[in-house]
């Protein structure tokens, strides 16, 4: 399908600049752009590419003025990221192939209902007693254990696992390898070595969730795992037994929490980052990658670094220990000087 | 099933204070409590919820004096988190539906014997050679290579990869997704490319090792990997080729060992922790989490930092750190005064 | 099989220092060595281990000289880490059983051609439009998804997850738990909560290159994900949408790319490696281990630490903290010094 310039105007509501009539039938990065590629500018530190750029339209911010003579037309949008994530997700569902039906060999326990417009993939099993929402897809050599229950919509990609009891909410994208409900790692000390606390709780995930690959969330030791509605979280996540994840709060990869902790809404998780356990993140929190958070922190906190402090003070002790060595020759002089006195 | 806080109390050898009729019949952490549940106290962090909780009945320690009223029953025991724990086994073993049988399809090579009491769900793969202990419990879609051996009682859960030639021991828990015995990551270089260096040793896990969702464990390149009986590893941790991890030494998530490094018995590791390959660590080391491990440690070391040092120093370093700016001003404010004299 | 120092070291070109009849027919670590095993010799750190070892041959350079009688016979070579994965490579080459043919029950969507010398295992599905190329090993439980390719004598471990849409070249092997293909983590916020942005890219991985246990290599939003030819990735590595990782590059466990970043060829990342996103890595970029790297580098750049810097002035810093209390003592001297003038 190809769209004329002016006809994508039309359907965005932008404000073409450029030759209207140029077509475009596909979608590329602005600095991988060719001709009949709709790209689009929204990091300024993209901004240089836009004036070489082959693709043959490019959607910018309302604002945007080019420096220089452009050759793609432009359409000037609200905001060019979700603007083309609305084109994207339209021409995505014009296009996907709906996976339905039950291929064989699976394994339905007796008993479980499968929708009429659900997929569940070769080599899939489901438990005992587990309920299925309306048209959930359920990829190839997923485990759903016993007791399960995945909302309307929601869809395990190949091989994600759900331990018995767990509940996953309506419209959740599982991505592949992830791990929902395996035990918390809860061990009492005796004797010289550690006894297991059963963990006998279950992980909830309410809904509009995505968890990305091979991410692991522990089951409750009693009581729930909590991920709240809209939460977003990256690959390769751990998150303990008992923690809450807030409502619309995203976690980049790699990122892991401790037994216990609860993280507001709407909080940002850079990579790699890593919480001690039992402590409270205020909601609206921002964490910087890689920084150790060992405290509880009030909303709206901006913090970075191990120890993680708030970010002012984190830039500047970099700052700081950058000059050590001129305070260290300085002290020498000092000291020198004196001695001539 | 319910019981009185008075038969409770006779069961694990406490002692009511409170009313001894009130009954229990699940349980709850005591920030979450609810009539009917029993709960614990044993981080003192906690300590203040017992005012409030509406758990029926709360274990404590022996010594535990409240401040206030408390609403719930209380029974006082040692070690309250150790008590909960042989509860909740009780009752976990009480309750457990005991998975037994073959189910279909799952691939057993020809010569396998399953033992009369095993668990093998399906989609399970078994291959040639492999030799079950008593009562293992294989969940669907697991893996077990050519020459495995699984000592008795061990349960591998869903998706569980153990590659060909690897021996796991009795009593066992390896949680979903774990690779055990995947090549470890040994490569020359050669003319400006990477040549393999084939992986020909094995993984050996000892006897009631307990290993986290995602974590892999390379196989050595020669003689075998090993992680030695009662250890305790945490999700998503990296093992590398020729490493050991001794007896009962606990790793928290996500942290990670390069090759040929030796863990002492005994050891605790805290999250995201890194080690460097070739060192060896002394039994009974404690390492904060994220530190940076580049150098063997004696017994018994308590270390922190990324490199990590010992904790006392890591503490100090980081007090200087932030007394900085103010060691700034007073130079500057030195060294103004010594211009005047 | 058994071979003699003497015929060992005619097939490798060595020299034989000691008893030239002595027979060796296994593999061991020099500090784990036993009679009749071959040892080798390659990092000078365990030179020590050279004077007790019960191995009977070991693998050393051409310029060792021993200080103190060695009772293993010894084998002068250019290099013996590649001299001993050279001979593990014949080895491995002429025991390893050649998996072949199609085991039951696998699904293999219609159309799909299996060439003659390729293996798939049992429980791995194959989805449509899938080209395999000769010689391919398709392990039990591996998913690959509609319309990927997999190149000549490339290896999936079993339960590899490859999403719809994919490019493996040839010669690859990919380990256990590996997730190709999901959904890079993309989200618009609109009105306090995150909409999806459609990930409509790729993933295309080279000739040659190693993926090791549960790393995750995510889809583009638009275009491709790449991994050049010959790159070698340890375990639980994170790579982000539209990330590439260039030729012969090596990557250390648990290191994390995130989204855009461009890794050049020939460079060698630490374990546990964080990179922000949209970033360019020159060639042959050395990183030492935990280092958050934040900005472009240039090639050939040695860096390390968070944020990552060149690796003289990392080690300067390092010593200059360690120097913070003998400063702050020296101020306080000092001040106290200039009062009493």
């Amino acid at each position: 399908m190809e769209l004329t310039a002016q006809q994508l105007a039309a359907m965005i509501g932008g404000e073409v600049v450029g030759n209207p009539d140029v077509t475009v039938g596909t979608f590329a990065k602005i600095e991988e752009g060719h001709p009949g590629a709709l790209s689009f500018l929204a990091n300024p530190k993209y901004t240089h590419f836009i004036y070489d750029t082959e693709s043959s339209v490019v959607l910018v911010r309302r604002d945007f003025e080019p420096e220089r003579p452009v050759k793609a037309t432009l359409i000037r949008v609200e905001d060019p990221y979700a603007t083309i994530a609305h084109i994207l997700d339209m021409v995505t569902k014009m296009t996907a192939v709906e996976k339905r039906g039950i291929e064989q060999p699976s394994y339905i326990a007796e008993g479980v209902e499968v929708p009429a417009d659900a997929y569940v993939g070769a080599f899939a099993y489901i438990g005992a007693g587990v309920r299925l929402g309306a048209g959930v897809k359920i990829y190839p050599q997923v485990f759903v254990g016993d007791g399960c229950v995945i909302g309307d919509g929601t869809v395990l990609n190949p091989g994600v696992k759900v331990y018995a009891g767990c509940e996953i909410g309506a419209r959740c994208i599982i991505h592949s390898g992830v791990v929902v409900g395996s035990d918390g790692f809860g061990f009492a000390p005796v004797d010289g070595h550690y006894e297991k606390i059963p963990q006998t709780g279950n992980v909830v995930i309410e809904d509009d969730v995505e968890i990305g690959a091979n991410t692991t969330v522990d089951r409750a030791m009693m009581g729930s795992t909590r991920i709240c509605s809209g939460a977003k979280l990256d690959n390769l996540i751990q998150i303990a037994h008992n923690c809450s994840v807030g409502s619309n709060t995203v976690m980049a990869a790699q990122a892991g929490v401790a037994g216990s902790t609860k993280i507001g809404s709407g909080c940002m998780v850079g990579g790699q980052v890593g919480f001690v356990g039992h402590i409270e993140i205020g909601d609206g929190t921002l964490i910087g990658a890689q920084s150790g958070v060992s405290q509880s922190t009030k909303p709206g906190a901006r913090i970075m670094g191990a120890p993680a402090v708030e970010m002012g003070e984190y830039a500047r002790s970099l700052v700081y220990v950058k000059r050590l060595p001129s305070m260290a020759a300085q002290l020498k002089a000092l000291e020198k000087e004196l001695k001539t006195k």
